[in-house]
């Protein structure tokens, strides 16, 4: 899973058909292998609504790619099969009508080995129009949404598989813990915060390089004085609130978050489980023993408040976030784990600056989901997208241990609903 | 999947220890016939929380014989895995806690290579029980009933694998048409009816050869005299309530009935669709033109009573139909086409008689599924089962395109709730 | 509440105008009796779709008179205020169109005055009618059908009354009780069986008098021997069975009705609740301790049967009912309380035949609601009634507490869902 | 309905111990002015269970002086009735458990009468305490805080009751129309904007007279420029929207407003229907044609933001608003409708400034409801409140033709849920 996008902060818009080629192989084929350990029955699997089949996202993703590029910019160019515009269209109503998303489970063919071979299908058809094509400029913007699009399907493939395998009991791992433990030395050191200053900060990207539209366009935000943690929430912190009746006491929560604990009978972390009075996790390895030192995750908007509440701070606004992310650029640990290290669970990191700002867990702000002031989607049928899901849903930024890299920056905007939790989702709080 | 039991009528218990495994090893063998086309997601889909993944049907009859017999009657034996007493239990709650129904399409682990194991696994078992017990008294009734619970669910994988296919909009063929066409010819005889005259009947099973505890014990009823009618509704017949307002009209439908029509906004059986003016239906074989000729099939009891009520007819008790099919034995032309004939279909069969009591539709009866006078469940753990469901279900007689050889007789009692019709489920009218 | 009605064992149809105006006038009177301690609020509430208003009751009944007779027979009739037609039809889709069940708490206007110078109005046409018609032919079975009907609301009014109250903390009475405590005494007595031999029994009703529909044509049914219990289970049995676990042993219970104990999470019947150790439970006057001597009342079908299992006993078939009731009817102790005797709540009864098969309680039987051989619907729109209701429900006999005099019977079919419990329900046990 | 408080702009917190009772009297009189028209049955209906029944309202907002003061400052003081401080508490969990709120309706006792004495009994005692207290200082903040509690129920126990009227199919009346008509004329002219500059301003209330929690601490926002238009939307412009196709067009509306419009088979506003091809509206004085001047109500946050994106703008910023209205306060023509003037329905304005922005609907913003920077919520159990409900709701400003004089105020947050109309909700649009 090594490769040259590394060393890259945030994908480029490039230009050049090489390039160019060379991003969208490396991002298929990272697709490809992060389904390697699938079996077809793995592969099939849908476990809630909000979840996806893996050999959906490897579809749908190829869809992207053959409906918006291909069918309009490839002279010739046939769908593989008329049929998957319907299967493999998520909510572009724009395109068409879409099969019902609930039951993508039962979808068995096409088989796995067939959406492998669109998947090739396509790929040579890109290949051919990379080398056809004189004017790149439509075709490059296109081409490079489509792997940023197909990056942020690698991390639902992954936390909607992990969603899955986890109401086995057998508990089945989907590949061996392995990678990037060893930055995991010396996480003990007490959690201290750090202070912003009053203040006009522009907020949102700058227009060099790749963003979503719903990241810009850049302006000023009026900030007041505020202080932001060092480090994200632990395991260890967040049991201590379990531990003192966390859950059990509706003056932490909102309201609509103390209904959600009585209608789940929720008393722990999505995925933790107590067994003879010792707390485990379902991770993708397996049943594990839950690490105290490593970011608590799988909590959802009203955890993280109730959280917070609890403990003396707030969740800071998505604003507050960015600038405290801006300042942290230049010292190095401020990058916690991606995809790339392939650890695939949140770890602890030492530090004494603001650590893991980017990776191990997407930290939940308080900010709502809207528009930017003077927001425009992004022009055509690929541009139904960030700009209808700005209602009821919070803002998540930083990354995860499944976000690829290259793909997260500090101005990124990720959004879930209140109650949603099977994302790798965090806390780090924030103080006024 | 011809064998030597197409002779029988009803399934014997065996006391002979290689007649005994004949019949078990043909009966797992024809489970694995049927599961044979079908790729790992095939097995692994579950539409609704009716119906059961292949894979799931594969695992559960194996743990039957598993935890019946061989945890019980072979020294020594330990089960292959021990989740999977928790994932393959049904509902016996004698047995202990089962994962929920609900989520058994979540489950790609065992693997469908893993679950075969098992099978393989629990058949050298029994087979070594077979040839190590002297005494098979016990043994060879629970051998049987396992025999018999299996082909149910060789029905229920072809009927839950239907259901899963049809929401495919690519109409997937699990195999294609074929065998017993030639029994179609001249189906087009006007229908009629035979008379029955009023007295006490005896109904039940009279204890030779296997049943279940739910068709004893044979008991006294009187009747009072009644007609049959010589067939099936056919297509065309419903088609005709269909295009004369049935759906719309509350005066043919019980108010339950109609409360599902407007629920469902229900305008014909399922897996019906209209294009360009023409009726398709979805078979295992793919979408085909509705067969005019062939008897109607996947109505619920509310259509059942609905076309019955415009029709100007009933349905028959189950008594009435099991005085009938007692009468109708003397003559063949009262068996339609079950699994053997490997049609997969109702389809139409010419004759005089009573026919197709016996295969193709199971027949909706107007008897509520209760107990005999007397009736007294199997004993064991494996006896909680057919008691259980004696509420709220309407009885079905006479077996199916989908009933194995073997398995069906004329006191056998199916039973389903009013609102479904996922089973080759059909109607024939009865007359007072 | 006495009445030259209480005589009767069952309404005639009368074709003597003033016989048939006294009874019309009797029963539109003890309606309005019953309303009487209500305040407008009471008169208003609807706790569950299940229930009606009283208010709905007082108007219902009285558009049922309108619609059925006045409309059609008198002459210059017009409707008091045409919204009422679709305000208080209940589900006669003959008539037309009905406001949805579910809001019927909603409907604050008409007031409660306004009710009653509906039912006024009406009452003096019918009184009209009856003084300007010769041939009474087709009017006094109208008559006599909306007097049953009426009565059959003055029992609804009653308990859904019961249940809307109950739900309030300050457990309000509805009347302070009184009446027919002196038929309590020596309750104690053993429980005992009363022997029935196999035979051909006629069941139904035999045309002298006013029946429902459901209850003919009479018609031979053969019956086993069995034996039925001369009394109902007091609510003394019924708290051994739940103190012996029966809410929580899976054996006892059907499945469907393991499912509602689970889903209820209930331990105990409707209106049941502990506190310091004892037992209350809700009554028309207010919260009171359980009389243990008193039948258990408010079960559902499946509390019922799993008694039943647990107690090594059976529910009756409702033919095995009614036989014992055609059979006891030579001797006075089958009748226990019925509304006449105000006591509005079950009593136990001392006696050594079988007691109480009339009053106290409606006893659950194990026949699920069906038509009798050669049943016909009455005619017109009136008859959309009895019939649609054929599925899903299971017979209940016997009459309560709440049910007027004179307007049960041994042949009267009354039915409810398995899982309903609002009605004076409760259990006589049969055995085999 | 005149008062001497329609001179004040915002309730002050007053230390005069008789000036705090005259307010104090005159609010609790005016609510019962507005239960005046009601029948004990009017005022006994909840509708769903977002609406109480106006008795609930009439008993929570003297539970609330009881709970917050009189317990705990009153020497002495007994509560009327123990259980009213179950059955009367809405959501403070800080108090003790409380009545479902779903079942407000079937609370008949106490009844009416009963109410209004508790209601005199509290006043009483109120106007003892603040006869006997020499040091006001902690009563009278919770005297004003109640005050402004009762006031947000007086409006929404209209907006409640029109629920539950609108439900009726006689579409009664609650009140005839009358007063304010006269300012409707002229209110034709077209729509314009006026600009507001970039800049950083002050938010947020100055602590001068009483505020909620929710609107403190000021705060400095910086926000870009803006157009905002002088008026609301009015029925005539949305009706465009409409026969625009505006319900039947995805692109103009959120994903989860898009799925709101499915569900509820939504095209048009609450409370509107086509009768021969005209629209009516139901108000609180019945059903009338609607008037195709006044600004347009009973729309949710889906409709509202459709109905700017189809208009080409978009919905204000709560910030912007506040500044629009900080602005405009030189003026007196920003004032429209408040309960008051006694129209009970949004009217047409004439003027040529920023008309109408207190008064007649409330207006969507396109923020999220959240806390300042720097909230406290106020101290003690009163002040579990406003805090609790930060998430998934909407900011709406202005007031409506419901809202008491002297309760509403610039710096008013407001704040419902997306999908929520049944309060006088508008739209004015915002541009870039």
């Amino acid at each position: 899973m090594e490769s040259d996008f590394t060393v890259l902060r945030s994908n480029p818009v490039i230009h050049d058909s090489a390039a160019l080629l060379q991003q969208y192989q490396y991002t298929r084929q990272l697709t490809e292998q992060l389904a390697a350990p699938l079996s077809e029955a793995d592969a099939q699997i849908q476990s809630m609504p909000d979840a996806s089949p893996a050999k959906w996202h490897l579809a749908h993703t190829t869809w992207f790619f053959e409906t918006f590029i291909l069918v309009k910019y490839l002279a010739g160019y046939t769908r593989l099969c008329e049929a998957y515009n319907y299967l493999f269209n998520s909510y572009y109503n724009g395109i068409g009508e879409q099969y019902q998303r609930t039951q993508r489970g039962v979808i068995s063919r096409p088989s796995l080995a067939e959406v492998m071979t669109y998947r090739h299908h396509v790929d040579a058809a890109i290949i051919r129009l990379l080398s056809e094509t004189d004017d790149l400029h439509d075709i490059s913007s296109l081409i490079t949404l489509g792997v940023n699009h197909e990056q942020q399907h690698q991390e639902l493939l992954l936390t909607d598989l992990k969603h899955g395998l986890s109401l086995n009991p057998l508990f089945p791992e989907y590949r061996p813990s392995r990678g990037a433990i060893h930055l995991a030395a010396e996480a003990n050191e007490p959690t201290h915060t750090t202070s912003f200053s009053e203040g006009l900060y522009t907020i949102g990207h700058d227009g060099n390089g790749f963003a979503f539209d719903n990241e810009c366009p850049q302006h000023p935000v009026f900030l007041q004085a505020f202080e932001l943690s060092n480090r994200p929430v632990s395991n260890r912190q967040y049991l201590a609130f379990i531990e003192a009746g966390g859950y059990q006491n509706p003056q932490y929560w909102l309201s609509d978050g103390w209904a959600w604990v009585n209608q789940q009978q929720a008393s722990a972390p999505l995925y933790w489980q107590q067994q003879d009075g010792q707390w485990w996790y379902y991770t993708l390895a397996g049943l594990e023993p839950v690490d105290m030192d490593a970011p608590v995750t799988h909590v959802n908007y009203y955890e993280a408040t109730a959280y917070a509440h609890w403990a003396g701070g707030r969740l800071p606004t998505e604003f507050e976030w960015e600038v405290a992310a801006q300042q942290a650029r230049l010292n190095d640990d401020t990058n916690g784990h991606l995809l790339s290290l392939d650890c695939l669970r949140p770890l602890p990191v030492a530090g004494t600056g603001l650590v893991q700002l980017l990776g191990d867990v997407w930290e939940w702000t308080s900010s709502s989901y809207c528009a930017y002031p003077g927001f425009a989607p992004f022009e055509g049928n690929a541009g139904e997208y960030n700009g209808k899901f700005m209602s009821n849903q919070y803002v998540l930024r930083g990354g995860s241990c499944a976000t690829p890299q290259g793909h997260i920056r500090h101005t990124y905007r990720n959004f879930f609903y209140a109650h949603q939790a099977w994302q790798f989702t965090g806390i780090r709080l924030a103080y006024s």
